[in-house]
């Protein structure tokens, strides 16, 4: 572990879990590159027996960790992994999730190293999901074998809820949680997929973006049409989902769907002095991605604008002729993937409707535009001096020695808001990854203190916890 | 043949070379096939080599018809054919100019047929390239072959000029005529790569759109971002690439480039009243095509947009994720091929120095925009009553039986503009293909009859001209 922090001030850890970490440790990092070797891409059907591969690679694990009801749950699409270790007769309950599917790779050609072959060198993981969220994961693993290596029993009861949709929208999750919500019931949800503040500051996540993702198609004709002969009497495709998805924002920043802001809730002078006491530099910040400019909504700072705002965003796009050199057509069809993210009360099928809406109302003449619903995900907001929360910053202090920051993070955990919303769970969003981490983009990375540490709060948090008041 | 055209009413076509056509009937139409089956696309490096073999299948034929300096020539990207069959001593020289190369064929899934599988089967060639512009040039050999046959010399000298860029800029034959003038002084050229009007109406082309072809490049950043993570904080490539190409042109069918028609020659009222006198049916044309609606430059008729006024199509673009399902990142770039079509006095480069201003004037902040000349043609323009043309409409008519219309087309031959301007040649442009055989597009198809017929069209062509004073 690196001298990045103060030396923990608080209780020390448990020396024989210590003593059974350092045992584990070239054993831990391997189990990391392990399972990131499967190729468990929700998003491309051609991955579906990787996901099964992932899952019972979990289950086994779970099974020597002497969990019981340990089960790979087939769904429509991806299994669910669960299981129990419930062995602190009137401890609390607490539910474990993490997701084991990861984003696609491409575009492949800008990994400076194969995907999935990950390697830790320099005191980094690297590889497609080491940080999202598959070093989370078995950062939960770990800390329940060196309790078992050291002889301890779990302090509080842990159901443990692994998913392979969470990069696709949980739907196979939501389904399952209607139908098993006994098996679900807990006192708190801790959720490990978030990570630590800009540059590496430790932080609990308590206000989490929703998603809602769409799909818009133009088609113009059967055929690309050369653009000599027809260009200037049909209407261009390409074109015309240019001027769709010209219209949906503003100069200002802002969304000019109708009726997207409705529900959003205005920050209180007490948020926007919360985000503006944290320790964030927006010159950092621009150049750690890096890009020339920032920009947001108008009348936001760049912090408020990150996690707190709505935001519409294409997220691919694509028509006609895409190779070297060039050909002259007027293509058949045009197609954008869109989403936006939402904040604390919008409702993503609302805004798909707006959506669906207004790109009818600007789409141009002469070509045909259906918009439809990918995926949603409702946003989530949690308290900062909710117990359960409070155990988790403590946790964090006695390994890290400092306080964490409190967040709202841009991006989205579907579930999350079915564990609020319908299980009623306080959750607490716990995780370690960096902001910079390449999640979701070419060559993706973990450092490996964040494991080792991030590792130790989990022990610790489970400690916290027991001690609460069921 | 069919009975589509009424019977020739002048000059019979010599009746030696109308049996030496009904003799080579089945080797002429597998000549095409054999010369379709090479997949000579211009466009893509990795058929560089079958733009050689299509290069030397066509010497080979040149040879055989006792052509002279036949040269297959070498250029930095595809060869030039060259050869000359001067026979005629004291007649008039004509330039004869096809191109082999083709478009891609791409999207390949919307082929009904393997592209370079051609066939004729129910009076049609099937397979990329048969009617552009592999067709036509067979059509000039075969014109040539039933001539030696039937014993006859060229009654003109021919001078055969045939490039493999054509749809990708003839640039390497610009630099080629520029060192070669003498070798292609002529009295007027010859292009066959245009065709008939709208169903299958003879006719000549008397205006050609000229073209500028450009990409424009967004940049964000080097890796594509977490859409969660960085939305709302950062420009998104494809949205900012959609406002710039919804700037290009408004609702009115209008390009907004500022000066953009500064050059742009008004039609007169004898121009519009030839073009309304043209057998052109609207609602004929959209259903042809299909599409749900015609559009275009408010104040045109259909056909004043198809072929007389400048254009602005986006031929491909591309930015972020383009699988299934979904993925929720900001792409790091975005990308669009555009072309302008062009008419007479409109200058490539003029046009492509106002859309890279406009387009940075119109950029949003945050992303680095790039805009990039791809390849320019000047537009050009014939008169109707040019002898050359007049010679070529007495050809059409002793073989349709039917005077030709004279049509300006949209599409661009690029070299057009080099004969007419720097070799000072008048230009024909006398092609036999159908507006609707799908060009550029999958499934592009040849009627056999035009092929039949064509070819008599040219034998004719060479009598005709022959009569013409130098």
């Amino acid at each position: 572990m690196t001298d990045t922090f103060p030396a923990p001030e608080a209780m020390p850890i448990d020396l024989d879990i210590e003593a059974a970490l350092d045992e584990s440790r070239e054993a831990r990092a391997e189990a990391l590159l392990e399972f990131a070797r499967i190729p468990s891409v929700s998003a491309l059907p051609e991955h579906a027996g990787d996901m099964h591969t992932a899952a019972e690679w979990i289950a086994t694990r779970l099974r020597n960790l002497g969990a019981t009801e340990v089960e790979v749950i087939d769904t429509p699409l991806h299994p669910i992994v669960y299981g129990k270790i419930h062995e602190a007769e009137g401890a609390p309950t607490a539910l474990v999730y993490c997701h084991y599917d990861v984003q696609p790779v491409d575009p492949i050609e800008l990994w400076e190293t194969a995907p999935w072959e990950p390697f830790l060198r320099d005191g980094r993981f690297v590889g497609r999901g080491v940080a999202d969220d598959k070093g989370q994961l078995v950062m939960h693993l770990s800390a329940l074998e060196a309790m078992r290596t050291a002889g301890r029993t779990p302090p509080v009861n842990l159901t443990f809820v692994f998913e392979g949709e969470e990069e696709y929208g949980s739907e196979s999750l939501y389904r399952w949680i209607d139908a098993n919500e006994a098996r679900l019931a807990a006192d708190v949800a801790i959720i490990s997929d978030t990570g630590f503040f800009e540059g590496n500051v430790p932080a609990i996540t308590v206000g989490l973006r929703g998603i809602m993702y769409a799909q818009i198609d133009v088609e113009l004709s059967p055929v690309d049409l050369h653009s000599g002969m027809y260009g200037g009497t049909v209407q261009n495709p390409a074109n015309a989902l240019a001027t769709i998805i010209a219209a949906l924002k503003g100069p200002d920043g802002r969304i000019r769907i109708p009726g997207f802001y409705d529900d959003v809730e205005p920050l209180t002078p007490a948020d926007r002095e919360a985000l503006a006491a944290l320790p964030f530099d927006d010159e950092a910040y621009r150049e750690a991605i890096p890009v020339t400019k920032l920009v947001g909504e108008v009348g936001f700072t760049v912090l408020e604008n990150k996690g707190s705002r709505p935001t519409l965003d294409v997220n691919g796009m694509w028509s006609g002729f895409t190779g070297d050199g060039a050909k002259t057509i007027i293509p058949a069809h045009a197609h954008a993937k869109l989403s936006t993210r939402l904040v604390a009360h919008q409702d993503p099928k609302k805004i798909f409707d707006g959506l669906e809406r207004f790109v009818a109302s600007v789409a141009p003449p002469g070509v045909t535009v259906t918009t439809t619903f990918i995926h949603g995900g409702d946003p989530s907001h949690t308290h900062t001096d909710h117990p359960a929360t409070q155990a988790a910053a403590r946790a964090i202090k006695a390994v890290y020695g400092l306080d964490p920051v409190y967040i709202r993070e841009g991006g989205s955990i579907p579930v999350t808001a079915a564990f609020t919303s319908q299980l009623k769970l306080p959750v607490v969003l716990l995780g370690f990854s960096q902001p910079t981490c390449n999640a979701h983009a070419p060559n993706e990375w973990l450092e490996l203190d964040n494991f080792e540490r991030g590792t130790r709060v989990l022990v610790r948090l489970w400690d916290e916890l027991a001690t609460l008041q069921r």
